[in-house]
């Protein structure tokens, strides 16, 4: 076994979601996932944890829905399954991103809303996603394979307590602010962001953050004003959607534009009443990643760009026992904020162009 | 996908576990059974039934136990899982069959040990165990992957009625009768059958059969006294095994010899106190398996066998309430009783070389 997967195995299960002995471990184990699996599995037997595996087949989901005829019921074995496990970890990494293609997406969101009390308790767990680069995924991200798993493993495998302190600067103005705009190509939008908690998204579960590699500062904002402009590409249940604009009143969705798979969008506002509002705006921060890839869990992540989410909020922004917005979706698009955009919290520039406000060559 | 893989998910499904709209069903998919999970899926879908995949990977089960110190705790979130399912189908068939083999034996069996609630709550779900034909379990039979493909589904693809009406003689005799006797090579053997219910084994939970394919009617003996001899070789923990001989007095082993994998004889036989007593009897009645594969799932339901299994008895051949003999293990050996045998029931030959009494050629 190549040895960054073990590395990679040992960054998930002590650095990120900090297993300990006699921890109850649910490993969800995408198609193309399985050596990942066996180095994870190593490491668990070593921590004394218990593990159960499950199997995440895209070609399985797909079956399983075309078959059903759509009014599904809640899935009370993957529930208890979750109810009673301290730590849930996604190795997600299929063999064909668009594998569910031809399900029809009414079905698809019938489907997820039915499953909103298991990752409601998946969420109630220490979860943890990431990848094992597969082929299918250098396709998604017109890279060759080796060349697609060491971006994978750079991404990975990170110093992440110094990329942790690096972010602290932000979620230090995030928290101390009240107000946030982004000003770019098609975007003026402010966000309230008062009373809410940024997370310094680590990679880990010690830091409220739950995606392997990471390397974001996001919090929850609400009453959303203005129009902002997605020009980073990305695959809405599996259709291809480039350049959304959305138009926020009143902190919901009043008119959005695609230029292509608007309908996908559409699908995904429709969803229920949370899907019109925000539930996340992150700051990427991982320069590490150099590239798009068009794949949520690094794109998100890359230094120099900004993202938000339609549909459920974390807990973590919010201050505790309170519930941000809450719907069965959460779908994030990107921002590239590295030219002609500015970042400002209360009236004040944070980043310009892509340089914070304490790095060099910053211009304000 | 061949026809023949829906063909077998349309026997799983609907004959076998008898599925119903609504059924929670949970499906173990090993590393080779892809094909027959997706087939699967899609009739569970049909039927309207919920389906949570694990990932039965022998690959992944052996890192964590070497990984593992050797202290086991019990999977509470397998447990609970099971505990709220209906329907329990594994999908054997990996890429693999000795891919655990250097796992220590005690370890495996301390892992044994510790999933016997799991392993119990699986049982009292509709639970049905099938193999989806790979070219590791071809090999293990010695042969070529899609003459192995035609073997498989030529025992799977059956007129289960019309066996299960063939087995009903065999289960009326053992119903009647108190005292089983086997005479053959190395081979006489007596034990009780009062008060125990044969099982017609026609692969489905209908008629406590669980099993696919299957084809067996099995009881669930006590009092063994004599020795006999396993003429037909296996695999114990990933060990190959021949030749087995045990004695027994007051229903216990009493001494154990095999030809090869005698440590592995002796590991099961020490794994708790019912280890050494018999749970079953079987006599194998589908005589469409053709020959021995090495494969305890088509092995022990050949035409013309009779097996025996030390370790836990099944209720399901024990009056209601009561348990029979209790054990982590349920370890099944085969004698081919094709020549030089009797099976006699209360001093009444019921079948001799092969042949039983109503069938004709019988020579009692």
């Amino acid at each position: 076994m190549d040895d960054r997967v073990r590395q990679h195995a040992e960054v998930l299960v002590d650095w990120s979601a900090r297993v300990d002995e006699g921890d109850r471990v649910v490993v969800d184990v995408a198609e193309g996932a399985h050596d990942l699996a066996v180095a994870v599995a190593e490491k668990l037997g070593e921590r004394g944890a218990t593990l159960l595996a499950t199997y995440g087949s895209d070609e399985v989901t797909r079956a399983f829905l075309r078959g059903h005829d759509g009014e599904f019921a809640g899935n009370d074995p993957a529930l208890a399954m979750l109810e009673a496990a301290d730590v849930h970890l996604r190795l997600g990494g299929g063999r064909n991103t668009t594998a569910t293609a031809d399900v029809p997406a009414e079905r698809r969101r019938a489907a997820k809303k039915a499953d909103q009390r298991v990752r409601e308790a998946r969420m109630d767990t220490d979860w943890v996603g990431t990848v094992h680069p597969t082929r299918s995924l250098a396709q998604q991200a017109g890279m060759a394979y080796e060349e697609y798993r060491a971006f994978v493993y750079d991404a990975v495998l990170r110093d992440w307590e110094s990329l942790a302190d690096e972010m602290a600067n932000v979620k230090d103005v995030l928290d101390g602010g009240s107000e946030v705009r982004i000003e770019a190509e098609r975007t003026d939008l402010t966000m309230s962001i008062e009373g809410r908690t940024a997370v310094n998204s680590a990679a880990s579960v010690a830091y409220d953050s739950h995606n392997l590699p990471s390397g974001e500062v996001f919090t929850a904002p609400h009453a959303t004003e203005g129009e902002v402009f997605f020009d980073v590409p990305m695959t809405i249940d599996a259709t291809r959607v480039r350049n959304v604009w959305l138009e926020f009143e009143g902190g919901e969705v009043v008119d959005f534009a695609a230029e292509q798979g608007e309908d996908a969008v559409a699908g995904v506002l429709d969803t229920d009443e949370g899907a019109r509002r925000l539930g996340e705006l992150g700051v990427g921060m991982n320069r590490g990643i150099d590239r798009f890839t068009d794949s949520i869990l690094f794109d998100e992540k890359m230094g120099d760009t900004v993202h938000l989410a339609v549909g459920r909020a974390y807990d973590s922004c919010l201050p505790e026992g309170e519930s941000g917005n809450d719907s069965a979706v959460h779908v994030d698009m990107i921002a590239d904020v590295s030219e002609d955009s500015r970042l400002l919290v209360d009236g004040e520039v944070i980043q310009r162009n892509g340089t914070f406000r304490w790095e060099d060559g910053f211009d304000g």
